[in-house]
């Protein structure tokens, strides 16, 4: 018998309608699509958090970014939070990383406990519970210390001779007399790059995974974690001519917007990026690019399923087609992601599940609420081990994928924490109010936001989000509604992980039993409470 | 130049209002009093959950118990989770425990992370970061697994034979007949112990910390931690005939309480030890042991105050004395502790902070909002350390203790969570549901329980806390009010552990430095920015 696998394909950046099965009017994804046909999508799936490495770190660990602390990028895991990798080991699955995890490792914290970084287990949790096939983080500016080794060895041998060709031939483009322009800036993104199709990053990085599976025994859960179509913004030749400006959706944008715009959000409108994506300019020469770098990943998606049919592994694989969070591309005036528009917190979310159980809901869309963390125990269920409940915060997928009824949850959550950025500075809010907390019923999104009104839009009645109730007097119940989800969410324990549920009801009689007697008054109280098992409590 | 120490005094279950210097009619505890004279005594201390384990974890931690995540007794702590003596070590300090810490090591987490429990980090990480002269837990029944080995084999020595003379001798009474009579029984409770006083507990505790005083060089923050007047309510003689029923205050409780209590406080006052000290007999037996016990550990601080003093370490040792939690003894129709009335929640606290600054506040008493979790960024003042702010989550208390005028905190919180109680089953709760928080802001004291209408307590109209108006219509803008405080208590960051404020300050300009330029249009848009410095955000 094959081992069961997991293939976990996490696209950076990716927004949930640039798909060609979520409806994107031109951009095609044949190979993408048919993995919605072989599986369900599921169209209402949110981040934990619209920023790479909190909404990773969600991912990785299975709870909420109040839960493991990992706030902003670069913001290390602190030691000791459980991930997917130690959720799986004690079920036989090697989980094992091709790509980008953003991970930032707790030296500190490693160090306080005497875990040395080059120690077998050391190694691990500095890398976030995965074991390394490659990794691969997708940002390696020359000013900046860190490089690709391995990727930008091979494009060495392929000859792109550089310090630095990651940066200089995979993510800069060529002027009209064959100067270096750089693809961080978004003014070259409508020029392709320099390096040739087949040596660039997506299909460097299908390469490394399809040696991973030819040279590997199952089970293993494999996360292929593409950077794009994050930016640089670059992608080579024929992808770079694929799609004009003629592709471009006008913004999803209006006037009062800006006009009437919350105080978060008028902050955001003033960051550069903001600035520049709402230049319809910009948006003209960045978004041919961004659908041209998701059109390469469907082309390598449908090269790897070619190759799993060829080893044979398509019936025993569980495969996972996702993405971190969005990207606004100038909507609402927003450039990035960060806030909670549909464009940047809703991903899209592709399961493919091999058991015949599932044949029942094949190519069908789920519109179930479903969050990222959701995936640990997903992945946990699939080989059939217990969900460690009290640490994990989200649900298996896997009775939704195979038509059970289930209690749909009350609402989907998601953080940011703007502390790190010029929002910040320009409210004059401090560190700790720095944060906002979406909370989405299926109807009603709601952002909390610390000293300020909350935002709140009507997805039904509104499903662009343009208009803004938060302030609306008419929706006051509404928000009561909501506040009281966010506060029955935030008052949940997130840090009971050391005792389950199971232990905890089996808990009752333990002290009497041991001879701790509370409010026994004489032998007669003891003698009873042993006779009927009532010594608890 | 001596070194500066802290002698960190704590009692378990010592009601708030049973000493001298608290108002208590008959008890008398001139040696408690002589600190509170020399240094402040805050009124109104508050700790972070009315049950020994979260409650220390919280006084050793720093930390909310939802933060640290241990919410009840025997809940390992997770592993990684900073405690005081790791907060205090880079300071050049020893943090020592002579006593009860209730401490439970996160043993599968340890395991996950490969530190040996024998290793020299590991030890300190199963003990809660303390280096242990003498751990001394206070309840090892002859039923259970564990014993106090130095006490037994001290006990053995002084003739008292037997398995676990703990139990047998400290820990019971005699019979008319010379039979043991269980101390754990409080039928029993009127008698004394069957030792003698010298070789009790307290007695012993205390001559293990002199004895830790005289063989070691500061400096040193030893947690002197008595395991009284926590029950079994047994004392020697002479205390055990100190005080009679007469001394036992009437209980502060009304019918009412009964008849329309909320249906969790009806849930505990059905449990065992609350039936059984709602019967005035008990009360007349159990309290005048437990006065007695209160009393013996006062003589024990003035012995051991005049050693300190004997030894001239009196003017460079910060002093602490306080307790982790109350004792409802009948008040409420309530025994144990658990629920927030002040019995339970409330701690004596007094500091004595020995330096001149502190000499304005001597012998006053402060009624500023105080909780369990200040007195570790309190230490790490004392040694002028810098606050770890982003884990610690309370305040020093140096300032108060110097004079400085402070703004005061908003309200105080504490946390309990029932899912190991028999009032869970019979509200038929879910364990994740099982909890309840306390927000007190100094006059209106709210406890938020899921799927229940709160309590609420005017303090100042009804400071026995017997009109419970958290369904009174008239109260409804209180009750949003403390809602909106414990909704942003509650969506704090209590886990972002890893990055400090002063990192997050630092952070703005990082990424532009490093070559990731974002929202950038062209080479002028960089020019610009590296001439003005505003690469960020």
């Amino acid at each position: 018998m094959t081992a069961r696998n997991i293939l976990f394909i996490m696209c950076d950046q990716l927004r949930f309608d640039y798909l060609g099965c979520t409806g994107h009017p031109t951009l095609e994804t044949p190979n993408i699509d048919a993995l919605a046909a072989r599986g369900v999508r599921f169209d209402r799936a949110y981040v934990q958090s619209p920023i790479c490495g909190p909404s990773r770190m969600s991912f990785y660990t299975g709870r909420y970014v109040r839960s493991h602390g990992s706030t902003w990028n670069g913001s290390p895991l602190r030691v000791g939070e459980m991930t997917l990798g130690e959720h799986l080991a004690p079920l036989g699955v090697r989980s094992v990383l091709c790509g980008k995890t953003h991970m930032v490792a707790d030296r500190a914290g490693m160090a306080r406990l005497g875990i040395a970084p080059d120690s077998v287990i050391g190694a691990r949790v500095a890398e976030c519970g995965f074991e390394v096939w490659e990794r691969f983080d997708g940002l390696y500016p020359s000013r900046g210390r860190r490089r690709p080794e391995n990727y930008n060895a091979y494009l060495r041998a392929r000859g792109y001779d550089d310090e630095n060709p990651w940066e200089t031939w995979a993510n800069s483009a060529e002027g009209d007399d064959g100067e270096v322009l750089s693809g961080w800036l978004l003014g070259h993104n409508d020029r392709p790059a320099r390096v040739a199709e087949p040596d660039s990053e997506t299909p460097w990085t299908t390469s490394r995974a399809i040696e991973f599976i030819d040279e590997t025994e199952g089970p293993w859960c494999l996360h292929l974690s593409y950077i794009k179509p994050h930016w640089p913004y670059v992608v080579p030749e024929p992808y770079a001519s694929m799609y004009g400006p003629e592709d471009v959706p006008p913004p999803v944008r209006s006037e009062a917007e800006r006009r009437d715009a919350h105080p978060v959000l008028a902050g955001f409108q003033q960051h550069r990026v903001s600035r520049a994506f709402s230049d319809e300019a910009v948006r003209r020469k960045v978004i041919p690019a961004y659908m041209g770098l998701i059109r390469q990943i469907d082309d390598q998606i449908g090269r790897l399923m070619a190759h799993l049919d060829s080893r044979g592994l398509t019936e025993d694989t569980l495969i996972v087609f996702t993405s971190d969070h969005g990207d606004y591309l100038g909507d609402h005036w927003l450039g990035e992601k960060e806030l909670f528009h549909d464009a940047s917190v809703r991903i899209p979310l592709i399961v493919v599940d091999p058991d015949r159980a599932a044949d029942v809901t094949r190519g069908t869309v789920s519109e179930t609420l479903v969050e990222a963390i959701d995936l640990v125990p997903t992945f946990v269920d699939w080989y059939e081990g217990e969900v460690a409940s009290h640490i994990l915060e989200g649900h298996s997928l896997l009775p939704a994928l195979r038509g059970a009824d289930q209690t749909p949850r009350a609402a989907v959550f998601s953080e940011y924490d703007y502390a790190f950025r010029l929002t910040r500075r320009t409210l004059g809010q401090e560190i700790a109010d720095s944060r906002l907390i979406m909370v989405f019923d299926g109807r009603w999104k709601m952002i909390h936001a610390v000293g300020f009104p909350p935002m709140l839009y009507d997805l039904d009645a509104d499903p662009d989000e343009l208009h803004d109730l938060g302030r609306d007097p008419d929706h006051a119940a509404v928000r009561t509604r909501l506040c009281e989800l966010l506060l029955d969410w935030a008052t949940r324990h997130h840090n009971r992980v050391t005792r389950s549920d199971a232990e905890i009801e089996a808990a009752s009689t333990r002290e009497f039993d041991a001879g701790i007697w509370i409010g026994f008054i004489d032998e007669d109280d003891v003698a009873e409470a042993e006779r009927d098992g009532h010594g608890g409590n």
